[in-house]
Parts: structure tokens; C-alpha cells; sequence
């Protein structure tokens, strides 16, 4: 079949590849025309037959909300949009009904793979009506990866579920990361462990913690033992701070969550004015000498 | 070779299977007469060719280290005992030293597999003297998962590395296991998502949280898609305790994997006393009808 | 001067109280006719010489919202208005907007006292214009604390100001509330001490702990030693979780505030959905009789 | 009545000195001969009249094992020791034992107050046999604050209790100096409130949140406004490391003082090698390019 993609940058650019590769045609807008393969959407949506699916994959926010925006403007009735890219789910009921007053279809898909995507398959979750999801699913089947459809796609639920679902998918990575991290941390600061990156070589099979992950830092241990060529600055994207927030909304305690969530505001804090806070407490009550400690005499303080 | 196996539970049974499955003799010693090959460890080490090779697989704690003090009294220079249980690392030191008075060698084995053990290998981490690691070698080549050795085996350092690598692997655990939780917890709370195991079944493939574990929550969501047949009670045993308590003697933020040992003292509580406590003191600065909420008039509390 | 008072519930009906033992002239109303000094909010404002003002102290939400639209009807230019519940500091702006367009000025102010407010006084934060707080002045005199003004009263910046500190107010009770609450578990639990309301009673004086929510938990254990009359049970406002969105909205980490929100939520829950899910996965790979532990053999789990 | 006190540094200087006020005679000794009543323990001890009551305020650890040993020595039948330091609770029992074999008392003394207590008095939680308590009392009396003395003196149970409750006693304050500091780096953070110290300040009087600490916050703020003369590096003592312990050891769950104890270890961490894994991990599934953002086509990346 037909598939209409905005935005070929790294998810893009490499999903077109894989769509291609298992025989669809794939017409490309991108505002670069070195990859792109229409002058503009408008131009991309008169190379497309109806009924016509168009993938959008470019940054949310309002890039997004931009696109689906025109595309509402150029589609017809029948016509299926599907937002791929990392949008809030709340932005999917909008999106949604946008769209109807047009009579054109919407799917919300949470999109996972990374750069890995293109050999390995995107594993997909998806939000919206069941008609709209068989109406695109030869695009899906392409993208997912090998295997049974359940283990790498699933129709999560109404609009908005394949964004909500990754989200939370991309908060258990958040926990998942900082634990392996911890744990790498503990391995590297005792003495009693002398080959750190032999030891978590060892847990990629057999163990409980194998995963995915697990690979991906043996992988950087291989090149960089200590990991001492970054630095220990951690951006975060949305997904993280979302799950937290709904976390809150639904009264669900995400302590793990969260705490790896904080764990990446704390690595990009030159200094902590909380901790300044606290340094200024202890010098309040514990006196101006708190640092200094005599060997022949009295504690220096009996506060913590 | 020939090895001598002391304990014959849950894990020992399973591993003189595999150890026999590739070709070596093993000479197993329980207290269950059903199980065991011999009458008295006395009785296993004479029917065992010096140099000994004795892997002793009983709880840890006291049941282990009598063991390794019996073990000691039977076996001789030469001879090589390994502690495969969940022992603390600081008691490997005692036995090294305990058995290195008559010349016999010592290993510490952390051991990860679980039940799978038996068909996918037991992933080994290894503490002690390189001679000592050799002369062990085709057993642990034996019980270690198919594939490359480093990938499923690990020589980690000096006598208490194997343990102390074990001991920070279910440190791991934990906070994995609370990630998952978690985002669980959050998808089946909210209502944008219907079809929660579809949704985690979908992530075993071509996602960043796709892992062994990951696998076991399908596994478990086929039979229970609710897990209601379950209580949320869960038990801990030390290995967390003791990670946390590492973090804390090296000065390492450990905050998710103290929150997922946290989060299992919580769950066995029928009450929690500190929230009483914060129970009492919001009773107290707001007043003994802080629970009800009139609807007409003013706000029943500007405290939280 | 002359006051009017919107809502006299458990907070207003004691302000109107104290701002009366101070020689104001307090209008009140409120829906309720037993408790209220007007008819009508028309009926309350006529009462009222201009320029007026008027204290609004209902519920946040909807309520303050309507009350605030009904009074930019009602109200004149060089009026003022004062939001003393518990909003959420993002409505501030909006009503200070629609009021501005009246001519009418607006403050909100942060209210902390509870019921202890009539004899104590309540602390005041406030935002908005200089002007306007030199206005209510007398009023804010009238309601704070004994005492040096600043000790109890502050102008915290412009619009939203008010409501936000004491939002942070709020979210930093919580994290105290816990801190005490933790504590009090732990001694509770130790049989080490003996006598646990003696030792929270001899932290009144002299000690860093020291501060009127311990005063409280001393009071709660007088007449209930072991805390157990109560369940541990707790809501939660909104200004905690108000607090940790605001954390995340502008990545400061905020471990101490957002574990006690946590511990709130999970202190409400029959059973644990998270916990189940790792009850689960303990079941998955360790096997089904997990929680059964034979003497005599081997271990019966090397996973935590 | 006649008091030995052994370490006249910071805290035992001053203790010294309030009970002198009390008309108590002290007999002081110490390492420097500058501050010393006494030329070596021998000496201070035969300055004594039987039965002799001796404060040890030495740093906690080894100096205390040997002073208590020392004394031990020194001392007869009937005479008391006190141990004021910050030791750990588990060692109290040994040295009760110790002096219990030559018919010497004991008692543990928790001591609150820092520099502040010359003048305000020394709060005490105090361990051991009630007889040996009321031995001592004319001391705890002269050291403990004025007002009530149960407001700021416990016997809190058998020997350790008092220790303990002390250890408790700093757990708590590191959960309650952080939830301070938290609060203040989001008021610092938001451009909404513009005079954070005022808003600080407002909290002294009225408010949930009063404390000495919160007092003690104010003062800080009031030199140096932005708590920017200090470095937000953060020591411990070892009391918070052991509240954490024992949490751990009676499964209750701190999450609250273990997010405090562990902000302090980051702190004083110039970079974080657990930040450092969870950096790698996101380039090796985000790419290399992961912190590159195209603004004009696909997202950069759909993990977090």
C-alpha cells in the first residue's frame, strides 16, 4: 500500500526504509529537501490515492499540532492520520476531533526502537478505533518487528492510549536505567570487586537482569571500562515528567520513577541550592567550626 | 571431574542434574536420605578422589558456615570448597581463612537462575584465587548458560567478590522489578489504556524495556491478566537489604533501590504506624473534622 | 475599617472573629443563613462603603471561580479583592486579569493557621500590587500573628506569589509530617526504647527537632500513647501534589516532599497493584512454592 | 554535686560550664592541659569523692572504647559512668558489661543542643537502670533546658535507649533539614515569588512549618540571602547512616531520611558514575548524536 511520512529525520528517515523494504510505497515530506520526496505536504497528499494514510513524525508540541492541523486542511474524508512521534496523549483527543469534523480517521501510535529500529523492527503501541487500526495495519506489520504481532504491536486502547502507553513505557525505562546505574556505581566505588565490566558481562545470560539494556552497557563498558569519557549529565525528555505527573493525578506512587526522574535534575545542577540549604542549617546550629574536628578532645558535634 | 554437592534443595537438586547432564560425576550430600547420594558429608568426601572439589549449596547464615567449619574437619590440602549460596561477602573472608589453615582452597559463587536453571544455566560470578578459579573450571563451565563464557561466567576479584557481585545483581533486581511495577500499576489505573497485558506483551520486542523479566510479566499477565490472584505482599530476602546497607557504608545514592526495598516492607504492613502519625498530626492542626467538607461555605483546612 | 468576608466556614467563621477582636467592621456571608451576616453577595456588598474590600474564603476550585466572576459584577473600580483559600496560584492570574478589567484590584494571599488561627494568628503570604497591599494592610494586621510583621506576614512578589509559597509551604509540612513520622515508626518498632512518647516529649526544648508539629505529635501520644486509635490513613491536599508538578516543571529535585506524597497515596490503598506485580514476577522465577523454605536442604532461592 | 568529665572540646567545654552555673563542682579532664582541671584520668578520678558520677564527652568510637576502658579501671564499686558521645547504641551493652563486672553503672546519654545549649540547655534521652538514672539526675537536671523536665529529658529505657533515641532524634532532622531545603530551591527556582527570605520569614509565626529550624533558616538567609557564600556540599555523621540501618534491620520503611541521607552523599560527589551509566545507555540506544535536535524534521529520538 500507500504511505504518506512527514519528518524523515532519525526515526523518519529510517522508518521509510523499513516501510519500503517490505514492498509499500512511501511518499516523504521533510522541510529538507535532501530527503525529502515532495515539494510539500500539499504536494505529498495529491502523490497519494485515496483513502490515504499519512504518518506524522515530527517533534511534538506544535510542530505536531501544526501538521495535523494542515493535514486536516488537505485530507479528504476517509483518510487516516496517525501521530508517531512522542506527543502527550492529552493532545490525541484534540487531534481526534479535529480530524472527525473532516471525517478523516486519527491513531495515536507510541513508537519505540531508537536507532536500532530500522534492522530490529519498531515496537508499536496504538490508540484509536479499531477500523482505523486494520485500515493501517499493513504499515504496522511493517514496522514492527519480526516475530508474533502481540510480542511487538498492540491496539492499546481508545485515542490516546498508544501515547499514554508509551509514556509509561518510557518511565519504567527511566527506573530500569537508574537501577543498572546504581548498581554499576556500587560495583565500581567497593574494593572488593576488582573487574566490574567482567561482572555485568556475566549477567547477559541466565540471569535475572538480562535485558535489553543490559546488552547496550555492556556494549559501552567494552569501549569505555570506566565510562569516564562522558560526564555524568543526564538530559530528560517529556515522557518522564508526564508519567510522574500522572502518577500524581491517579494517586499511583511511582517511587522509582520518580526518584530516577530527580536523580537526572541533580546531574545537570552545577551546585544544589537545596543542599546549600542544608549546609547552611548545619552551620546555624552546629557553629562555624562544624568542619573542623580536634583528636584530642570533645566531638565536635553532637547534631548530624 | 568428580564434584561433591552438599544441599539438595530447591537449587542443588537442579544443579547436580545439570553438572551430571554434562558428563561429570557428582556425589551429592542432603539431609533428606530421598535425595541424597550419601549418608554423611563425612561418607561424600571418601567416596570422592583427592583433589576434592565440594560446592555446598545451603541456606546461608549459620547452616552454611557450619558446613564450611565441617567441611574444613573432613577434607585436605589440596582440596577446594565452594560456597554457591546467597552468603554475605563478609563471611567468605572467615571461611577462606578457616580453610586455608589446612591448605584447602576457597571459592564464593554468587549464582543466578532461579528455577530456569536447570535448562538455560546458572550465570556464575566467582570470587577467590585464579589457581582455585581453574581448578573448578569444567563445573562452572558445566553449570553456566550456552554461549561465550564471559557472557555467562565471571572471575569478579579476591575471595567475596562472587558474593558481593550477587548481592549487587539482586540489588538490580529490585528497582527492575519496582520500574515495572510501577508503570503496571499506572496503566491499570487509568482509563485511557483497555488492554494492559496487550500493551506489556507488545514491549518484548524491538523496545528499550524489553528484558527476561519483562517476558516473566507476560508470562504471568496470560494466567492472571489482573493479578488479583495474588496479594501485593512481598517478602525480601538479604541481598537487598545488604545492597542498601553497602550503598550506605560506601557513601553511594542508592534512592531506587532503597525505594524498591522500601516499597516490600510497606506491602507486609497491615498499618503503618507513621502514617498514623501523620494522621494524628493533621488531626490535630486541623481540627477533629478535617474529614468533612461542607459544601456551602468556607474551606475545611488551608493545611495539606 | 470595614471587611467583607466571603464563606465562613471552619476558616472564615474564625476569621471574622479575630479581624472583629481587632476593631474591624466584618460583612460576612456565607449560604449558609445561620452563620451569615448578608443576604446575598449583592446584599453583602451594598452593605459595604467603597472603596471595598472583600476576603474570599471558600473553596478552591469552581467555587472561588464563581465567586470571583460574581463579584467583578458586582464590585466597582478601586475595589479590591482577596483570594484567601487554597487556589492553585496558575487561577491567580486569570482573576487579577478579569477584575483588572474592571478596575478592580486583586491579591491573593496564602493563609496558614488552621484551627489554632483565632487565638495564634495566621501567617500571610500575599502577591500582587504594592498598592493593593497597602490597602488591605490594616486587615492583614489584623489577622497575622503577634509580633514583628515580617515574622508573620510577607509580601512574596506579584500575582500567583501568595498562593504559590504557601503552596510550598504545604509541600515542605509534608515532608516534615513524614520525617517525625518515620522516626516515630522506628522507634515504635525498636525494642530498644521503651518509653516512646517520653522520648518525643523530651524533644520539645533544647533539641534541633524541635517545632510546633512535634509540640503536636506530643500532644496526639498524651492522649493516645501507641497512636492507634487512628488508622494510617491519610489525604492529601492539593498543594503537595501541586508542589512536585512544580518540582518537575522546573527540574528540582524534590525526593523528601514527593516520598511523603507517596506514602500518602500508598497508605490509601486496600492492596498494592505494583506490589502484586512483583509478588508475580518473585513467582515467575523463583518458582511457585517461593515462599516455602525446607531446613534441611538447599536454599530456596538465590533471587531476591 | 561533685561531676567527672572527661573531653572538653566543643560540646564538653560548654557542658562543663552550665553545670557549674547550676553550683555543681566539675572536675574536668582533657588531653589539652589548656582547658584540663586534671593532669590525666587517674588524676580527675582521685579528685573525686565516692561514689563518683563520670560524663565521658569524647568522640564516639575508639576514643570512647578506651576511655570507658580506662575508667573501668580507675573506678570502684558504686560509681556511674555516663556516655554523652555520639556512640553507636550496640556498643552501650559492652560497656555496661564491662563496667557491670566491677560493680561500675552505666547510662547512655543522648545530648541535643550543639552550640546553642551553653545557654538553652542540653536536651537528654538517657539509658539504663532507673536507680543509676536518679544517681545522676542533680547533673541532667543542671545540663537539661529549663521548663518542665520532661520536656527535655527522658529515661528512655534500658541501656542503649538513650543512644538510640538520639540516632532517631538525627534521622529525623536529616529528613526535616531536607524537606526545608527542598522547598527553598523551588521558591529560588520559580520567578513567581520574588522575595524568598521574606516569605521564609513569614513562616516563624502561625504557620505548620515553625521550628527552631526554620528559625535557624532565616537567620542564615538574613546574612547571605541566596545561600550562595556556601557550597551545597553536605557531611554526615553517623547517626543518619545508622537510623537507615536500622530501619533496614526492623524492615520499616524511611523513605524520607534515606532521601535526605542520599542527596547529602551526591552532594559531595563531583561527578556521578551511576549518571554516568544511565548517559551511556541513552547514547547507545539514542545514538551519538542524541543531544542533536533537528528543529525542522523528525524527532530526535523516542526514548527517554
Amino acid at each position: 500500500m500507500q504511505l504518506g511520512l512527514v519528518g524523515l529525520g532519525k526515526m523518519g528517515f529510517n522508518m521509510r526504509e523499513r516501510v519500503r523494504r517490505a514492498g509499500h510505497e512511501v511518499i516523504g515530506y521533510d522541510r529538507n529537501p535532501e530527503v525529502s520526496d515532495s515539494e510539500s505536504l500539499a504536494d505529498m497528499v495529491s502523490k497519494l490515492e485515496a483513502p490515504r494514510v499519512v504518518w506524522v513524525m515530527v517533534p511534538a508540541g506544535d510542530i505536531t499540532r501544526n501538521t495535523v492541523k494542515e493535514l486536516s486542511e488537505l485530507l479528504e474524508p476517509g483518510d487516516l492520520v496517525i501521530d508517531g512521534g512522542n506527543s502527550k496523549f492529552t493532545d490525541d483527543r484534540i487531534h481526534a476531533d479535529l480530524l472527525a469534523e473532516k471525517e478523516i480517521g486519527y491513531l495515536d501510535a507510541g513508537v519505540s526502537g531508537g536507532v536500532w529500529g530500522l534492522d530490529n523492527g519498531y515496537a508499536l503501541m496504538v490508540g484509536g478505533d479499531a477500523a482505523h487500526v486494520e485500515q493501517a495495519m499493513p504499515i504496522f506489520d511493517a514496522l514492527r518487528p519480526e516475530g508474533p504481532r502481540e510480542e511487538g504491536f498492540a491496539h492499546a486502547g481508545k485515542v490516546g492510549a498508544g501515547h499514554y502507553s508509551k509514556m509509561v513505557h518510557n518511565g519504567i525505562e527511566y527506573g530500569l536505567m537508574q537501577a543498572y546505574a546504581e548498581g554499576f556505581e556500587l560495583l565500581d566505588k567497593t574494593d572488593v570487586v576488582d573487574n566490574v565490566p567482567a561482572v555485568i558481562s556475566a549477567w547477559q545470560r541466565g540471569t535475572v537482569v538480562r535485558s535489553w539494556l543490559l546488552d547496550l552497557l555492556v556494549r559501552a563498558l567494552e569501549s569505555d571500562p570506566e565510562l569516564d569519557d562522558l560526564r555524568g549529565y543526564v538530559e530528560d525528555s517529556g515522557e518522564g515528567r508526564w508519567t510522574v505527573e500522572e502518577g500524581i493525578n491517579n494517586a499511583v506512587p511511582l517511587p522509582v520513577i520518580s526518584a530516577a526522574l530527580f536523580a537526572r535534575f541533580t546531574s545537570r545542577q552545577e551546585d544544589s541550592p537545596a543542599m546549600r540549604a542544608v549546609a547552611a542549617l548545619r552551620n546555624q546550629f552546629g557553629g562555624h567550626s562544624v568542619h573542623l574536628a580536634g583528636p584530642s578532645s570533645g566531638s565536635g558535634s553532637t547534631q548530624g
